[in-house]
């Protein structure tokens, strides 16, 4: 791999490599072998460029990008690398832009519940800064320990906790961004009522990278509950978890601070594997339900809960329960939701999707989505689960990648994004696009909206400085 | 008026005229005085092109957008034409284009929690078709019964709501709207997670209809409460104004609904003005503070107020507090608040400003901007309130527009918007640029930022067919 990254990086021009090193320092420049201590992620294509910068201010960007539109030379930009859609997968005569060195909390204030960070932040360091002040970003990612604030925002990251707090769309109350002509757009607001003309930093959230390198982000934060209680539901249906949702939406002690389904199949595995069962829990339900209520006393929160399960029983027979009674018990419950690695052990690359379905067709929809796929071929049984408070549903096949024809793949797809755009669902929920998802996003989009997306980085970035072949094509 | 009416409207050719009236039909189309039977709303202004054309669909819209474009006609888009910066502001030869025959909820799921409407739907017509089901659309103005949910969305409304559920542009799922050539930009998604491309439906929200004519919204819509409970504390100061705040925010029953702040000056005018008082309630405090409290049980809600009361009084001295013990109370308090009419009763005209300030930035920046308004002038003793919680400051000079010379109007400007985007606050919170305050937009905003609005003007409505002269001038 060394020996073929020296090779390709021949291709940057070795006037602008003088450059990035006069900029940087020698030692914040890293090409061919010396890239291979850097930790790719999610996957080796990320590095593919075998040449990194690491900046450590806004003005260093700037003139990074200034040198590389003069040399002709595209950036990626990179944070944390956990992105599952090639959006960080860089080529020879590349330059990667990683923003680990932009990793101080520039401002913090528990008065206005409101962080400014640099786009390297982990989420992970920036809730370890605020939790002794009873805050929380209002976001949260099982990836939290390296995925950036940078990374979120120009990803649009989602989370368990969307539908109360948004995404992090939402939590951004102003940014600086470094434009494709190296001019540094600074609208760092820490106010969320701004109707200050067009709320332009909305193009950079959320577009991976390829309208802008965001480098400081105001992050709205939320009070954190003292205490959290969680329970699992077994449910006989959808129906059944969306009133299970809607009641514990409308808590009367507490919030709601999560809503996870899991479905039957992927349910049996993690349970299985992790060897977890309750006594009277019917661990063969079609749909549990793991509801977490957040405030201020936990057994006022357990009792609520209790609440809300006599009420479900009222509706709804074959019903069955289990109340976590202690941290431990909690996190065991949360293992049989978010323990996805255990999928891919089993299936290796296994083809996953991360769709968005308005509450009230997800039953229908599901129903269509395995019906179709056991008609395709009768082994298909995926595992599904998801935010149902919010809808955005994660499928993942239960057969490898590599078992799977070019064909049948296609087919697959079709199946799970057709009338997706049509029922008002979204086919990528929090996932993005980045090189993988573009046939998808031109297929199901309306091309009024594809147009303007190509005028607009027509636009911004007319010479494809920024991570080029990236959710525009 | 008639008369003018009738000269003016000759401008706009009469084939244009003949098109408009074949597209909508006649009883849809007013020119000349049958123009004087609309409301005209904040200003007389608003009407100034006197031709107003009333489609009944998007396609009618589309249609008058390429019809406009053919006539070299420019479009003013009008809703509840509540705005207060002149953004509806029209003239002879313009054609207002009215929403108000798009007045249909298109779509409500309470399972879902959203709701698609017409952009003409009044935010009130929303209220009362949700409320039974136990929602609202979490956000409220007092001017719910004329403003519509396309005006709101244009101008990306604010309100008391707006520290717990966002602004107008986090309530917006999904969005139609009319492109400046006549295309219909669709996406009207009902879901809160979509990473599926750029998300440019945020250039229309906000843009004051310069760049877009919206035409169908997906709102968002939250739980409402059972139960409000209200109380009003006298306090000693912003910094405990804040901390009430930060304690009700962390309230153990209950969730904060409002957190509205009345400066000393404006209490005595609507207390006085509406005979209000309470014993031991100490009217002449510097800051009055009214706290909502919503959740399942009303006597549990006051006791909530009571205790942070409690919390508050172990730490300040000097506070007293007044709590509502009916529905008639609570409104009692909220006029003390809400009549601000009161204010333009006595003084004309008089000159108003809506910034937004980080939070602890406020008590600075109001000590610093009420010692030069009075150095500038010694009868100056400005109205100010404003929802504290997230920093959106109402000031309303006690003097009429016609007091101030027009450098004395320049200088109050320059006060009050000095530094403010330094601060890291904005200079118009929730009210808008529209055509009033273009100037004062160049003048605190970032260059790199303007230059990029009007690029984006430039290239979706070169022709500058979408209300021209506000927002990018």
């Amino acid at each position: 791999m060394s020996a073929g990254h020296s090779v390709e990086t021949a291709q940057l021009p070795s006037d602008f490599i003088d450059a990035m090193r006069s900029m940087v320092g020698s030692s914040n420049f890293k090409q061919g072998s010396a890239v291979d201590t850097v930790d790719h992620g999610v996957t080796a294509g990320n590095l593919g460029a075998a040449a990194i910068v690491f900046p450590e201010s806004s003005e260093q960007i700037a003139a990074i990008v200034k040198c590389a539109n003069a040399h002709g030379v595209s950036i990626v930009t990179h944070g944390g690398r956990t992105g599952l859609v090639g959006g960080a997968l860089s080529q020879p005569g590349q330059i990667i832009v990683s923003t680990a060195r932009l990793n101080r909390i520039v401002q913090f204030s528990a008065v206005e519940r409101v962080a400014v960070v640099e786009a390297g932040v982990t989420l992970q360091a920036l809730q370890e800064a605020i939790v002794d002040h009873g805050l929380e970003p209002g976001i949260d990612l099982p990836s939290r320990g390296s995925a950036t604030i940078g990374g979120m925002v120009s990803t649009n990251a989602g989370g368990i906790s969307a539908f109360r707090y948004g995404v992090m769309r939402h939590r951004v109350l102003g940014l600086e961004a470094v434009l494709p002509d190296g001019s540094i757009y600074s609208d760092l607001t820490r106010v969320v009522k701004n109707a200050a003309g067009y709320d332009l930093k909305h193009l950079f959230i959320g577009a991976e990278g390829t309208l802008g390198i965001v480098t400081r982000v105001a992050v709205k934060l939320e009070p954190s509950p003292t205490s959290v209680a969680t329970a699992l539901f077994g449910l006989p249906s959808v129906e059944a978890a969306l009133e299970a949702t809607r009641l514990a939406l409308a808590a009367q002690y507490g919030h709601l601070r999560a809503a996870e389904a899991i479905w039957h199949s992927f349910f049996k595995l993690t349970s299985e594997e992790h060897a977890w069962s309750a006594s009277d829990y019917k661990a063969d339900c079609p749909v549990n339900l793991l509801l977490s209520l957040g405030g201020a006393d936990e057994e006022q929160l357990q009792h609520e809960l209790g609440r809300l399960y006599e009420m479900l029983a009222g509706t709804y027979e074959d019903i069955s329960a289990v109340l976590a009674s202690s941290q431990a018990q909690q996190s065991q419950l949360w293992r049989l939701r978010e323990d996805t690695d255990l999928i891919y052990r089993r299936h290796a690359a296994a083809p996953s999707f991360d769709v968005s379905v308005p509450l009230s067709e997800i039953d229908a929809y599901v129903h269509r989505c395995m019906s179709e796929l056991r008609e395709l071929d009768p082994s298909l049984d995926p595992y599904l689960f998801g935010h149902i408070a919010d809808g955005n549903l994660h499928i993942v096949l239960n057969a490898a990648s590599s078992d799977l024809s070019m064909e049948q793949s296609a087919s697959v797809e079709r199946i799970i994004y057709r009338d997706i755009a049509k029922i008002g669902g979204s086919f990528s929920a929090e996932h993005g696009i980045g090189s993988k998802r573009i046939h998808s996003l031109k297929m199901t989009s309306d091309p009024v909206k594809l147009a303007l997306m190509q005028k607009i980085k027509g636009q911004l970035d007319g010479m494809k400085t920024f991570n080029p072949g990236k959710v525009t094509g």
